[in-house]
């Protein structure tokens, strides 16, 4: 095992790999920016390096000032938390060539999961589902119309060349093809030049779920089951359950199956994440996240299962010590995103923290590097705390929740857990009826409720 | 169910119990003393009513006062806590005749196991093991020969009007009874004018172990499995934890049957505690306690059970959802009692809290009323805080424990944490070898230690 392991990140996750070290008994090295002197992550380390000013790309994002730390302290392993250097391929292989370990998979397979599109090939060819679509540019209407079929409706044209949404058009049947494909085609050509477009499979009302899986890089892997993080705000999630409210026993099993042939046939080492759409029973990969989850608390209270020290175990060459079998679930968790923002308008609020009471009894798991009188510096991600709770039932993690929310004081900045509050409140959320595109739309109900009431 | 519920307690319990009525969606009324105005419980709470001046008689004690904050505010039940009058039958027996509920046993099973005398005679009749003795004083040398045969050897001689360990004999064999049986009448004649003595089988290494039980009144009890409580000092619990590391399976099961018969016999309706000396895989009842007790949450954490809602819905009418077949039990918990006071000396230290990090992460649970700024008072007992960690096994609970602790900064006063971070790190304590006279000769230990150093 390593006897001292340097933590190339900030706030909670820092903390959090720092409490699984300590917790083997392994010396922990925090680096910081000029504006985390103060952070918690720096005090509870056993030591800490200063790696530059506070903007990322001069500190938490400099690789050679992060190596030279791990030098100059004699850190066996650099492990790199969430966000930041964590899905680098450059850095874990600098670190390799340091002859140091990166705690995380092998710089190959973070490179190809990196690539959206070498990811996909990669993960069709070892048999997981991805949104079916043409796998290229549709020449003629004859071709479309034939696709389509094979695809099924509705379909989604997309322009080859284009990106934020220009050019799209849905068609629900066959009549909406011929009538759509040479508009798509007409607008791919003026707002892109090329009116070249490919079809993809439309989901009407996805959900977001995901699948944590840990492998030792040894012929073992195992999942940790699902979770459901559908609430999303422009793509940045806000709450994540486990288990899914919309998954059953037999569609968790078909795909965790199928996820443990594929990455056994990668041989996958450490902590990763097969995140997909999922509609009317199917699942549809979107991405494979190479690293340890903002959400995987989640995972470990209905598991038992230690994700960082897994991780930590295996960097040192360790097996997995448990097979699939072996994973026991219990209960239902969920995790809420503290956000140090407006609960409306999401305007960032760093700050000083005044009053801080964090929820406590039963159940309940904070994560947060937030202290009296600490300052939320403004150079970096707006999330400074989360929170989360395990119950024997869904229905017990509600009611937890509420009252943990309830419970917790951060004064002097705002935060989003007047938001978390009303969601948890909703019917749709209380009966678990919700997709991908829900929190837009609760958004703009509630500011509409507003209006109507002012 | 309840709408409202009074909580006639302060501190870190008044906010567990708070904790458990919220998440029933319970409305909650806290009582405070004038020196707990600014109390975490008071500002969680729906309501507050002052109920007197500090001194815990005027207050906290004061039966009546509560009562009438009960009647004011609509309070239909109240729950006692832990200490105070959670044990007091007479004031069960009030709130029932003010026609409101109280959260506990009935005044009779209050009244009944309140005795020490009554309460032996009493588990006794329902099976549960007692220390054996001489059930009364012992006459002649004959009679205490024969007597002392039957309990086996080594046996405590006491006086029958005696007290605080004067006249107290230990005699190992037949010749030490002989020799020391006119001594300790005479010391009985000397320090009490009564020379009539008895007998009790003496315990060497004796180690406190409880079982937790629930029962609902109507038929149904069961048992969460045992806590063991050997590190005392001065009958006061430091530290505990489940299981106990010296039970067998075997042992386990042979004393939770019997429990469970006695309990059901009894009809005995919440939360209590069956409290046994353990030596040799023998059980010696000491006393029950009727009430929740302080490490509840050491038992909540193996099992999944959450004590204060079961005794909320058992005092509603309620039945136990579960049988005793239905209670997992998963892993390994321990809690140390944070006290606001000096870890050597353990003289008591109020004062204003400074600065204030709890401990967060996986498998740590802080039930704590402190924040900074908060005042500790003066008046009253002087834990503040409890740390309660889970792991798979004990020896993850071990390294759990030791970096929460590590983590926990309570500035301002003096606490204990420095002298649970000693306990935990001695073989003795890590091998789990330890009995109720462990933490005397700990602290005899580490102080010659100290002199010797100095």
């Amino acid at each position: 095992m390593f006897e001292k392991i340097l933590i190339a990140n900030r706030g909670e996750i820092a903390l959090r790999i720092h409490r699984a070290c300590r917790e083997l008994g392994i010396h922990t090295v925090a680096v910081h920016s000029t504006a985390d002197a103060d952070a918690m992550h720096v005090r509870l380390a056993d030591e800490s390096v200063c790696i530059g000013p506070p903007a990322p790309r001069q500190s938490y994002l400099n690789m050679q000032a992060i190596i030279s730390a791990a030098t100059i302290t004699g850190a066996e392993a650099i492990h790199p938390g969430v966000g930041f250097l964590a899905e680098n391929a450059d850095f874990a292989q600098m670190v390799q060539d340091h002859g140091m370990v990166f705690i995380g998979p092998s710089p190959e397979h973070i490179r190809v999961m990196g690539d959206k599109i070498t990811a996909k090939k990669a993960v069709q060819d070892l048999g997981i589902p991805t949104v079916p679509g043409s796998d290229g540019p549709v020449a003629t209407e004859e071709e479309a119309i034939e696709i389509a079929r094979r695809i099924g409706y509705p379909i989604l044209i997309k322009a080859a060349a284009g990106g934020g949404g220009k050019g799209m058009k849905i068609c629900r049947n066959e009549a909406d093809l011929r009538a759509q494909l040479p508009v798509a085609r007409s607008e791919a050509r003026a707002f892109f030049g090329n009116d070249a477009v490919f079809f993809e499979k439309f989901l009407e009302r996805p959900r977001h779920i995901e699948l944590q899986i840990l492998g030792d890089g040894q012929g073992n892997v195992i999942h940790l089951g699902e979770r459901d993080c559908s609430l999303q705000r422009r793509h940045q999630k806000l709450l994540e359950e486990a288990p899914s409210p919309a998954l059953n026993a037999a569609e968790r099993e078909a795909i965790g199956e199928i996820a443990l042939k594929a990455m056994g046939t990668l041989g996958y080492a450490s902590a990763g994440t097969l995140e997909f759409l999922y509609e009317d029973g199917q699942f549809y990969f979107i991405e494979m996240n190479t690293r340890l989850q903002v959400e995987h608390p989640v995972s470990e209270f209905i598991t038992g299962i230690d994700l960082v020290r897994e991780q930590i175990r295996i960097a040192a060459g360790g097996k997995l010590t448990m097979k699939q079998e072996d994973v026991r679930f219990n209960g239902a968790a969920i995790e809420v995103r503290v956000n140090a923002e407006h609960p409306v308008t999401f305007a960032p609020s760093p700050g000083k923290i005044g009053e801080y009471h964090a929820p406590g009894g039963p159940g309940v798991r904070v994560d947060s590097a937030l202290y009296s009188g600490y300052k939320v510096p403004s150079h970096y991600d707006s999330m400074v705390s989360k929170l989360i709770v395990h119950g024997k039932t869904r229905n017990e993690c509600l009611m937890r929740l509420r009252r943990a929310l309830e419970e917790y004081v951060i004064a002097g900045i705002d935060t989003t857990i007047p938001l978390h509050q009303k969601i948890i409140a909703d019917p749709d959320f209380i009966t678990g009826d919700y997709t991908i595109h829900w929190l837009e739309h609760f958004m703009e109900r509630t500011a509409a409720a507003k209006d109507g009431a002012a």
